[in-house]
């Protein structure tokens, strides 16, 4: 068994929902068969979306810091539950030997098994994973597209996930509501939670229609999971 | 603001249910508010009961690997979310220079800042919780007395614990559920929640009458979010 090392706290929540999905996708009938995980939540790491903006302090240093830490504790594969954060992860590759799992790499290929023909993906993300291009470039390169909402919903997509990072559960749960109605409205073939606190909204969404939603935080987990049971014993 | 360090993994479920309440107790208003924490989720660390019933591995130099591991990572204070593993608290204390939190204190201090008299204080805990005197000892140096269930009820308890571990969640809460009815007639001042597996259970259970229940995991929350933000900014 492995050991999975999380750059967390982007936001903290986030961070909780992955480790929920990680336990939940982990066939174990006792303690004992769980899998190691040091998660190091440092919500310090500056806000992505600002930076991408120019707006902020570049999170990058604080990221890095984040892996070294992660790395000293031994861990045997890294990952980060924040989509925007993987703008940064070539760069963080680059400075590290431990495998390091990303978010929109794991919820690609499983769109991509999921074999059926998706013609119009859309994308709840921050305005930062649009700007960075963090799954434009990656899906455009396997022939998907990403088609875009327009900037009324991506701006209150934007208002309920800092919303919910504030604090503010229900405020942020009726702004995605009335949001998410109208992108249920767009004909898209399926939907990406492609920002690490839309899961958390979406659980309180009732959805009006049959929608493929792909949620990212539990594409991670699974492949999180599985990379670290696959393994021989560590 | 100082980093806290978690030696967790007693179960997952139980750092999980930490770390949301360490999240909840945080005044936050943005993720950079939140207390950063390295979470050693170490779910090998062999079962504290087991042991003290002279049935299992040792689970001490587990514990020891884990709060080393803390420590290169860095963190200003230390806590585990298992009161049973407390038996070690001292012995773990004495290896390091770091400032370690126990739940015990921590819901030992609260149930005597909270200012009433109980004079029948029940312990919903493990055997090994029982055996070890983990709260007993600290208890009574405060002249605070607990009173033992009855084989029957603590049998019951330890079922549901171990199904919850078990990740059978429907069958422990049911097992629990009725224990819990037994346990309320019994007319208890005051329970402790003192296994971090109970908060758990106890989010499903209807308290058919007024009866103060101090969580042990909820007191540890507060008072590693207090040491955390009361300390100069680190």
């Amino acid at each position: 068994m492995k050991r999975a090392g999380i750059i967390g706290g982007m936001g903290p929540e986030a961070t909780l929902d992955l480790f929920k999905k990680i336990i939940k996708n982990t066939p174990a009938k006792k303690d004992q068969e769980h899998i190691p995980l040091v998660i190091d939540n440092y919500p310090q790491i500056p806000d992505r979306t600002a930076f991408l903006l120019n707006r902020g302090e570049d999170p990058f240093p604080y990221l890095l810091e984040s892996m070294k830490r992660l790395e000293r504790a031994g861990v045997d594969c890294l990952c980060m539950p924040c989509n925007t954060a993987h703008y940064f992860l070539e760069a963080l590759r680059e400075q590290t030997q431990v495998i390091f799992i990303s978010i929109v790499e794991s919820v690609l290929e499983d769109i991509i098994k999921s074999d059926k023909e998706y013609r119009k993906i859309g994308l709840m993300a921050t305005d930062g994973t649009f700007i960075g291009k963090v799954y434009h470039i990656p899906f455009e390169q396997k022939g998907l597209k990403i088609v875009d909402f327009n900037n009324d919903i991506q701006r209150k997509i934007m208002d309920s996930i800092y919303t919910l990072k504030a604090g503010e559960l229900t405020k942020a749960v009726n702004i995605f509501n009335d949001v998410f109605v109208k992108i249920v409205s767009e004909d898209y073939d399926c939907l990406i939670a492609g920002c690490t606190e839309i899961p958390i909204l979406l659980q309180y969404v009732k959805v009006d229609r049959k929608i493929n939603i792909f949620d990212a935080t539990e594409s991670l987990a699974k492949h999180v999971v599985s990379y670290c049971l696959n393994q021989s014993v560590g």
